[in-house]
């Protein structure tokens, strides 16, 4: 089975987005300046798994922020085709959480890059998850969109490091124990 | 007015403890080897205030751990006598934080520990807390009561130090901004 990865931001009380899906908070909050590892992260990676609501959220993004196959997994979306733009580097599939690493399995994928509260959660409470490196933005928002929700289980976790950048932000990174 | 402090540890999704209270997640994966601070932390704290749910954590304690006087702030309490053995270091009040606040300057008292997460949520929503020292946890627990809540708009922190222990906590100090 390919090994899921998590690497996301959030403000320190869990929150993803507003409850709107705003991310102009985190946005005015990230200084550009900061190498926070993203591109050292994606280049690991060989594919990316997103909901509806990240797809939403990143539809417009020009250019295209994900050199890598991307799948959005959505009921509502599967069969739709992507726009022209993204043509072979988009996929809607109807797929749960296993079914698609299945798939990216089978296509030679070994390194999956899972973004998005809810496909985050479904994929920790389905095992999937190897590592999450997790950016606290030094804000409280009070609401919105949360990463962690409901697990079956305790789901403990290994700490493999941690860093404080001058911008405030807290990145740590952990191994989910199984 | 008094400067609010806290100092608190939390799951990485961000619970104080399980919904009925239990904290023997944090305690089984406290390294008593480890120094937190705590002991540096609390030796520049006058007072404490908690309310009625961490009393009913804290009040059989023995050794009693705080070594500065207690404010319970809770309705149902007031009036109520504290045990024997805490004569003369708890004190059961009635009152809003900003009323205990007042209490405490009118005795002197510049640094107060705010402890418990419905007396956190109520003193950052006053704009009491001057600084939170946030412990997380290497846990993902789904569920339980949670350290942050609503607030009345976003609250600015700034980032004084983070740093991580062997055991995988890691602890951020911030200063909320007003």
């Amino acid at each position: 089975m390919p090994q899921g990865h998590v690497f996301i931001a959030t403000s320190l009380d869990g929150f993803i987005a507003r409850a709107d899906g705003d991310i102009a908070w985190l946005i005015a909050r990230d200084d550009p300046a900061e190498d926070h590892g993203f591109t050292a992260f994606i280049a690991g990676i060989e594919a990316m798994v997103m909901g509806a609501g990240t797809w939403a959220a990143v539809q417009d993004f020009d250019p295209w922020p994900y050199p890598i196959p991307v799948l959005v997994l959505s009921r509502r979306l599967a069969g739709q085709t992507p726009p022209a733009r993204l043509a072979g580097k988009v996929r809607f599939l109807d797929l749960a959480p296993d079914a698609a690493m299945d798939l990216l399995a089978s296509e030679g994928v070994r390194q999956v890059y899972v973004d998005g509260g809810k496909l985050v959660r479904s994929f920790l409470a389905g095992g999937l998850i190897d590592t999450i490196t997790l950016t606290q933005v030094p804000v409280l928002l009070g609401g919105g969109l949360p990463l962690f929700g409901p697990v079956p289980q305790d789901i403990d976790l290994q700490l493999l490091s941690s860093r404080a950048f001058p911008s405030g932000l807290v990145q740590s990174q952990y191994r989910v124990l199984r």
